[in-house]
């Protein structure tokens, strides 16, 4: 009885309108607190972000508290992908952190407390998934363009090596390099110092310019298709609705051109009947 | 009486072509002033743009009085958000500026009167509004984006501001670092500065790239997509008053079926009948 | 009777394939010429290219001349673009050339033979005209583009003249040094300089960069909405023709309920002829 | 007898899923070996490598052999191109490399061993000849934009060959800066050295960036048009079918009014005979 009456109040308090505005308020002042401690900040306000810190750690541990009590059936809880998230966040932000080395990490496992502007705003939690979603169309452009990628890092870094190490000692650094071309970051400076050994090397770049630029057209237009593929299934969806109700409307059409034909008949039966 | 003939008269000018004309090469000539002041002109120029910028300040206050006295009802002058913009203009532009501090000032304000070129050309005004209608829709992915620079802002500064106070020292100065990294503006040269200390920051850069222009894409396709709907709905519309024109076709020859079937039954009762 | 056999072989040559193949030919040898002449070239070369060069000039003007007399109405010939383009081309190109200052000149002319190639080539013809149309669609967002531009380069001649003359020192600079802004092209050396005199001049440089943008953005999205649409026109008229068979066909059932109806009435009017 | 034995064989481990799972994983192995040679390795790894290199060879000439005897019709198998394609690659990383000269170029050959992911993977063979279709499409707008370099080119290096003859040498060297400035790479640098001898050849770059952005916005255009004009070719397939299931309902009610009107006409000739 008192765990039900329990349960109510929780509920209660989860579906209580200030109570959202107050978590998303906590959130948007974690979120300035991480950025005011990037300035240089006077004495004084050491103590007070010490409190604020704690203070917010503490509600955010409640709240995911209240969350979860409210939950009827708790496995229901862990079914959430933005419940496991909201846990993790709270659960890494609680560590404590005294060391000075642990200290910077602390403070940087406090900045994706922001993270969670996104599991409260619902807005955004369905954009993230539809981007996430978005991403395994992509998926086989994606592994062409790392062969093309792969396949001129290791020519890069077999010719390029002893010309300069900085940019093309390994494989790794050569796809950073690659990358870098890719942006059009000063790629005519590597370029221009890869001519000197040798001349033809524009080749090198320019049909890695031509394939990555086009396997990269080819990505965008790919996610364009399927954005566009999408609206024309709803259009037809609905046309298809209309069709339907058209369909029907001329079903009734035909079985009335069916009656009227069977009361032809009978009419010339009867006069046909009347002259015998 | 006479009040209204005034009226009249004023509607008469505001209503006139060659009015229309002549404002709009006022308008053209205060940009060019403008654009003038910023060679270095001979001394005897001084005095003609002052008498110019007189001219064109007087010109303009005539302008909207004009416009304002035209007006029946004064308070739809106010309604319309160009009348203020106008008024604004003009207003900020009356400000006497005799110190040489200010006189930079009144400088630029005069560049604003250039924007008058948009109030005046309804073809701009129409782009304009329709530009700042498509901002809101965009409102969760740019909350987005500004979610991820600020989360990778804070990490930049916590991480990297013993290495470049200068790019990294506090969070705003780390967003505008950010901005550029997105613009592709030497960002290497910004990477390469850290990676000497975190020889794995170039994982930072990478993803911040990838994040941002991913969210990027999905901003400009969110606007095609916009673009798109409202076209299919123009096509839409269309297309049902098309299909209303041919239901009421199809009502028509339902109604005749029907007329059909109660003539048969008439001449059939009348057979029956007959026959009785 | 001569005059007219003349006009016929001349029709002959201009419509003959091989003819055409040569003049192509003959074209790619001028452009590949006006190539080779970048080289630094054996003194031999020298008196070949001229002769070369004779021999181009004197075979573009014998085919503008044939393809003047073949047509049989002169007056047509000055109707096509593409006929005044190519007379244009060949004249400059016949120019003489002595001097030492005026055989730069000359060399640049004879570039725009290779421009020839645009005129031969019936599909190049297509796509440079729609190309062309495409523009005047643009008109307005480029005027909005050129506002927004010119009131940036004032406020920033205005402003940051002082600061570096060679960037900002007058309207035109300003307006170049705002194109390379807007190409991100080291925009950030701009901003950081002036942004020691200024520290806020960041916002300058943004909101440059965001307005650009988006009037960039509307402006491509501009054109695939357009070029949309010419495809929708394409396919609403495909669907207006069948609507119309469509239309005709139900026209012709109309037709043929009502005639079914007049029989009716017919038949009715006999029985009561016959009750009677 | 046997010899259809074996085919038999052949064909069950060509087809065999872990034969097929075993090719994958060696190419992906010598995809990372070829990685791993660009690193700094340890002496014992050499002969490491040298054998898994020979292993490798002997496994892809294996692995085709199979292939070839597994063809019912051996002249099919050089009826495909990945089957060329694949046979290539194996011949060319079979030739022998001792000379010092040509271990770099044995080294080059075996990368491209990794492009027999594309081949094995259908998913990527598809998408790499979607790629490959969608090319001669752009034909002439890659003309166009070819024709615009080379003017621009030729120009370039007849008037700025004296100011920095690194950039504008010859016409080749041209094209190549030309395509820097197109990419926006430091293309101020190009403009600022030779507007100190020609003041206005900003109007050269500036008109240069238009013409080919221009042009490249229209081939992006085009690739999309095409594949929305694919899209809408299916839809019209879709309604088509549709539209001929519709037109074959229509026709049976037609058919059914015209007996309907035969039926009325019977009756008619009765009543009339009947009167007689």
């Amino acid at each position: 009885m008192q765990a039900s009456e329990l349960q109510n109040r929780f509920e209660h308090i989860r579906a209580n309108k200030w109570f959202e505005a107050f978590v998303v308020s906590v959130i948007v002042i974690s979120a300035l607190l991480v950025g005011a401690k990037t300035y240089e900040l006077p004495a004084g306000f050491g103590s007070v972000t010490l409190v604020l810190d704690w203070f917010i750690s503490a509600f955010f541990l409640t709240e995911i508290t209240i969350r979860f009590l409210a939950e009827r059936k708790k496995r229901h809880f862990f079914k959430s992908f933005w419940n496991w998230f909201d846990t993790l966040i709270v659960i890494i932000s609680l560590i404590p952190a005294d060391d000075a080395e642990l200290a910077v990490i602390a403070r940087l496992v406090r900045v994706f407390r922001v993270l969670r502007m996104i599991s409260i705003i619902p807005e955004l939690r369905i954009l993230l998934v539809s981007l996430v979603k978005a991403l395994p169309q992509l998926g086989y452009v994606m592994l062409l363009m790392f062969i093309i990628f792969y396949i001129y890092a290791a020519i890069g870094s077999t010719l390029f090596e002893d010309i300069n190490p900085v940019l093309w000692g390994d494989i790794t650094i050569s796809l950073l390099t690659l990358f870098r071309v890719m942006t059009f970051e000063d790629w005519t400076d590597v370029m221009y110092e890869t001519m000197e050994v040798y001349p033809l090397s524009w080749v090198y770049y320019l049909t890695f310019i031509f394939f990555t630029a086009f396997a990269f057209l080819n990505m965008v237009i790919g996610i364009v298709v399927n954005v566009m593929e999408r609206e024309n299934e709803k259009a037809r969806a609905e046309k298809a609705a209309l069709l339907k109700a058209e369909k029907e409307a001329e079903g009734y059409r035909e079985v009335t051109l069916e009656l009227l034909m069977s009361e032809l008949q009978t009419i010339k039966a009867k006069i046909d009947h009347k002259e015998k």
